[in-house]
């Protein structure tokens, strides 16, 4: 199907849904006794062994469950800075991929507020009702304050998905990628210096994968260059250790791995062409990723992910996020580490044994994904 | 079964359901087609719709019928104030009786926050993701200043159901009561001046079903009086006309109606006997009324309700609350009026063909009384 195919379908689906969840009871209420265990008065009970200590929550109620879905729409999808209420539909389908991926309930919330303070203020205020934050489509360089503070005002973890979720799974392709190639010190390449890119560069530091230069519309980012937000300085701190100024085209002459998380069309054959031999290109703009894979392939591209399902190697957060707070509710975690991350990324990796140039990520839908990546979790969580 | 009874077997079976709500799919999503329908890319068509016209989010999302409980956890029950995690089981507990009485999907929400304006903030920027915003076990009298200001700033219907809820059970059951008894003019005290018992008054004298003297644990309430907050000193403007001053048992001389939402016990056989003939006397005070039935009918009481389900007449918000949304939604109203309150109260008293001394308000569970109500406020809107 093409993407105006698909589009129609869409709006004719949630047209029929009307919203894709649906609150449901455990067990129904149909007789006075019933009602007055659910609810008055025998649903004092719990509410004092809680009054007692708030940890009883996740015995006697449903949050060690439930995840808040949480936008200002201010960078949903590819579409931008659309707003809370016409961001609906995709929190309801991320919410709607925790409960088939992982049976973890989940719940959208908009916030009409594009103030980092008040964003903060807002979520640790209603977080109690809940098990766990993930954050969805904030702009950056505003994501990355407000995951900041959330995670010292809110006693249960946060986690921005746009940012860990796609270093996770790009960090567990590129460990596949560099097997099937046998390649050992990589010079990397990320073209895109937002949410995804900064967080990928981070973690691939973090596990070892190789040196990062990292690139956003005005070139390479060095330490000191004018036009650095605070999260671009932070990472120029410790990414681009030669120091070295230009463009991308510049950056990527002999580079090993190209990471796209910017804009369709920006990469040329040429461009890999000037890549070491057998690069790694993935280019997970969407829906035109930075080159399309035919091209880059007939540049000399050895391994391309994009993040579309109608190409080989598709490199997707589905095959994250579910995991990670399955694990995440699981072992009671309260603070994400990049530890965890690393963790996730190597689970993730090794759900596929043999991986090939074509097959370096398992099926989103790969029933393995979801308790390998739990698993770690708690695993780097007991150490 | 007795109370202890009840609330062992309900710390059991909140243990045994960590949560009474579950979220579901309404179709779920087992392959990459199903997956680029509910999310990327399809889901990008319904967001540009929204985008365009953010009424549109009625049409694509489940905003139409789901609506927020919320709570700060100040008032609960008879509880007090446990704070926002505590009051989760009650939270929780109400939104299944949403789904099972009126099919609605509700979302728990407790917000750790006391301040009026910080509550007023945090339920404005996140209710663009409900049709509707239900208050709950909130403290008078902060629990009206929010109600007003959420209803300014708030483009869904704001009902705080302590207040509208027991009002409108309160007048329904009134009806009945005075058309079995045949009563005509009334002099109706009540007992309690907070949330339920300052609702009640405004909603009677709305329905002009007779002069109220409202009192609260100081005595007859009265304009001017030092003890007044903001919200007893507006219901003093509209009750209490002959400007008297004195106890709960000097108001209920020559009383027709006694309506308690205060204290346990705190009225005797005396002061039912000192009331006029044939007196209405609905206790609701909970678990303990503030007089037991049996003594108040040995004292006279012509007709007697309770809070409780193992008295005859319970007066019972599940009989008003998942209607009133039924109808808030399904007729995209903005504001809930004092007429659409008076309508039902009115629907639900004529649920009851036959009202007599033992029944004058239908079984709660009774499926006649939701899409009743639900009709009663959509011809309000529509008028």
């Amino acid at each position: 199907m093409d993407v105006n195919q698909v589009s129609k379908i869409a709006l004719s689906k949630h047209k029929q849904w009307k919203g894709k969840l649906d609150v449901q009871l455990k067990e129904p209420i149909t007789n006075r006794k019933e009602l007055s265990i659910a609810y008055t008065p025998g649903v004092a009970a719990p509410c004092m062994e809680i009054a007692k200590d708030e940890q009883n929550a996740y015995e006697y109620t449903g949050k060690g469950n439930t995840v808040a879905v949480i936008t200002d729409g201010s960078a949903v999808l590819g579409l931008g800075d659309i707003g809370p209420q016409a961001a609906m539909p995709v929190m309801e389908g991320k919410c709607a991929l925790f409960k088939q991926f992982a049976n973890i309930d989940a719940v959208p919330i908009c916030i009409d507020s594009k103030d980092t303070k008040e964003i903060v203020n807002i979520v640790t205020a209603i977080s109690k009702s809940f098990g766990g934050i993930n954050l969805e489509d904030i702009s950056a360089p505003r994501c990355f304050e407000i995951e900041k503070l959330l995670s010292e005002s809110c006693d249960i973890p946060v986690f921005h998905d746009d940012q860990h979720g796609t270093a996770i799974v790009t960090c567990a392709a590129l460990i596949n990628a560099k097997k099937v190639l046998g390649k050992k010190e990589c010079k990397i390449v990320i073209s895109g210096a937002g949410s995804a890119g900064i967080a990928i560069a981070r973690l691939i530091i973090h596990m070892k994968l190789g040196n990062v230069i990292i690139c956003d519309k005005f070139g390479i980012i060095y330490r000191g260059c004018e036009s650095n937000n605070n999260a671009q300085e932070e990472i120029a701190q410790i990414t681009n250790q030669d120091d070295i100024r230009g463009s991308l085209a510049d950056a990527l002459v002999g580079a090993d791995v190209l990471i796209g998380v910017s804009r369709g069309g920006i990469v040329s054959k040429d461009m890999i062409r000037s890549m070491a031999d057998d690069p790694i290109v993935f280019v997970m703009s969407n829906p035109e990723p930075e080159i399309m894979p035919d091209l880059a392939k007939e540049a000399g591209a050895a391994i391309v992910g994009t993040g579309r399902s109608d190409f080989p190697n598709q490199i997707n957060n589905v095959m994250a996020f579910p995991g990670i707070f399955r694990g995440l509710l699981d072992h009671r975690v309260k603070q994400v580490t990049l530890d965890m991350k690393m963790a996730s990324a190597i689970a993730l990796s090794e759900v596929i044994e043999n991986p090939d140039r074509d097959h370096i990520l398992p099926d989103p839908f790969d029933r393995n994904v979801v308790p390998a990546i739990a698993e770690a979790i708690g695993k780097v969580k007991n150490l």
